[in-house]
């Protein structure tokens, strides 16, 4: 999985009738947004061809498992869809799936944007009760980057930890470094070669933009992310079985990798995976890009110190405000642009008290200090907790949810 | 490695003076000579860049190892190198090397042609005294052909079981199928990959002429061919040693893969790997291209009888004699294109009993019949022998040659 910048692509615009300058930008290496209110996601949904989910969805999730809908997609921030009525249809049915995930382990320490995906997978896998599968492309990580396989290595080990750091049940979770899991399981490499035969350099092209001086390994990497996606990727968890299908929560920059996946599906026997696609988290100056943990400006990161992230809120999160009290008082702010308000739509809970923040925004009742002040207590609260577990979290630990190895479902 | 037609090329031809329907055609998966003696390996040297094997070298590995040369050597048909005399410095300087060779596991049973580069390795380990990496390409074989993979899997355990049959030695030899083998070795995959890294789309095509259609696993599958030449990816031979320099003997038509493998070296900090290099094996019908296992009667099978032998020789070997006995007596024949003489330079080992063939079938002494006997008597010699020995060779046998563990050698 990819969320850094590494080569520039050019955008194949599918709707002609925009102008090219204000198409948005959107693949695994590159979002570029065209507008400061950021991506242009229901154009996105036409794109890409995935489903936008409706309340018809949200409330079918509700009425199936009997639980409260996350915020996240009451709030539009899972916001579209891959066939995730298949998936109700199996839960339904008692029938089994799974969940998969993953994280390309570029930089030391995750950013709060980076947790998106695992905080709404944790919600998934504890609503469903299902196994999850987490990959950690630390072979992508190689061929795009300018590091070493042992830093690679040490990066992913201290990003396994993080990840495991919010909560999730080893008993029913497996997480894998590709550099060590494709060596320990040769029904996975099987699996990648399988895909590799069945798409071709202009299918990569055409999907993610490679060109004929790209090296071979990012060539070919696209089947080891795609791989995961069928369940013969993982004998000790699925002893063989070939048809248990998976669903993919993500942001919608791997869409393209599940694409290709999709239409490898079929022609090699195995079922499509279903996919739940999440929006972008915004960089601390604006919602025109994605965070970066190489800037440590644009985003909170999860080894921050409160001091650091009430620093940080005050000095670089974008304002929707206006220019002075007067005029923010007569005016209001404008929740769409406002990094803070955005943040607090990731993660402030509680639904009546983020509303009333929103009117009281807009009309110009409260101030952006005072917003930022909100958004500083519930980040530094949840990065608290998060540190706090972090602690407990050894190497050994961390090697125990890396070890292929049976979980607590029956096949 | 590559022995079957599976694509066509369009060849680079080198030498621009010549006439292009004259050049001869050489790849891994193509060989096409220009004229009926085969193709030009004087200028294939040229062409590929590589040494000829001269008297002073053949010479030189007698006088380091203390032993006669290899008939392959004296006879030409191993006739090219990459840095041999680097090879015999690190001899005569009692410094470690490996030798590294392998096959594409594509037809049930081998012939005769595919145990050229095996005879002559048995060889080179017997007088080098030096451990033995072959690699069964069965990732190679599903990603070219219309197989699947149990089936390219089975395959490849018999034509170990045959590789075995010559006689290697278990504790110095380690087998290997791709499959398997990346499944069981982390440190092969990383090797892969950091090869993967080092070679663009542009490379390959340059090399192999894959074009934009071809399947990813196709353009990445060099660097699988490629790993073995590293010290690195034997972890339980060489204890994670990097240094330890690998000689190649092959067909020629591997070479490709080689020079990729030497320009890569040095950019991951690894030695380049030395070559031998053998001329093809002629199929009965003559010596315009190799052998086929896919066309029974255009080879000798490793399972065939010696009446099939027997009758295979003289209805379709390739005679270079006249069309009556008069005429034969009176002009004599021409060894050049005999083939039933060109299988004896690479079967008879009576370098004196050749030489006399060689003479009075050339003056129009001896006749063609008698000529194809004299093949047929040797070839049954062999085939039987190897027949014999197979029985013995069971699958716990052969998997112990495939099993990852220490040989008898000391690093």
């Amino acid at each position: 999985m990819a969320d850094e910048n590494s080569k520039k692509l050019v955008s194949v615009a599918l709707n002609h009738e925009e102008n090219e300058n204000k198409e948005d930008f959107v693949d695994p290496w590159n979002v570029q947004s065209a507008s400061a209110t950021g991506v242009d996601y229901a154009k996105l949904i036409d794109r890409f061809g995935s489903s936008a989910i409706d309340s018809e969805l949200i409330d079918r999730i509700e009425k199936v498992t009997g639980k409260q809908a996350h915020h996240f997609l009451k709030r539009g921030i899972f916001f579209s869809h891959r066939e995730m009525h298949k998936i109700l249809d199996l839960y339904e049915q008692k029938k089994p799936f799974y969940l998969y995930t993953g994280r390309g382990p570029s930089s030391e320490s995750m950013h709060m944007g980076h947790l998106i995906p695992f905080i709404f997978t944790k919600w998934l896998q504890e609503t469903f009760d299902v196994p999850l599968v987490i990959q950690m492309t630390d072979d992508e990580k190689y061929l795009w980057k300018d590091i070493s396989i042992d830093e690679v290595q040490r990066v992913a080990l201290e990003n396994v930890k993080d990840i495991i750091s919010l909560g999730f049940d080893i008993d029913k979770t497996f997480i894998f470094c590709d550099f060590n899991y494709i060596g320990q399981c040769p029904d996975f490499y099987k699996l990648i070669v399988q895909i590799q035969k069945h798409v071709t350099f202009n299918q990569v092209k055409g999907i993610f933009g490679f060109g004929e001086s790209d090296c071979i390994g990012k060539i070919s990497f696209p089947a080891i992310q795609a791989a995961p996606s069928f369940s013969t990727a993982f004998p000790h968890i699925f002893k063989g079985k070939r048809n248990i299908p998976c669903l993919i929560p993500c942001a919608i920059d791997q869409d393209p990798y599940f694409r290709m996946t999709r239409d490898v599906a079929p022609r090699i026997n195995l079922p499509k995976p279903a996919l739940l696609h999440s929006v972008f988290f915004p960089a601390l100056q604006g919602a025109t890009s994605k965070m970066s943990a190489s800037d440590p400006n644009s985003c909170i990161l999860l080894t921050d110190t409160p001091n650091q992230i009430k620093n940080k809120v005050n000095k670089y999160a974008f304002s929707g405000g206006q220019a002075t009290v007067e005029e923010h008082r007569e005016k209001g702010g404008n929740c769409d642009v406002d990094v803070s308000y955005q943040y607090l739509k990731f993660f402030l809970e509680d639904g009546e008290k983020l509303e009333k923040i929103r009117q009281d925004y807009t009309s110009g009742k409260l101030l952006t200090g005072h917003l930022k002040k909100e958004l500083i207590t519930v980040l530094q609260l949840i990065v608290a907790e998060i540190q706090e577990k972090r602690k407990t979290i050894t190497d050994e630990l961390a090697r125990e949810f890396m070890t292929p190895r049976k979980l607590k479902f029956d096949y």
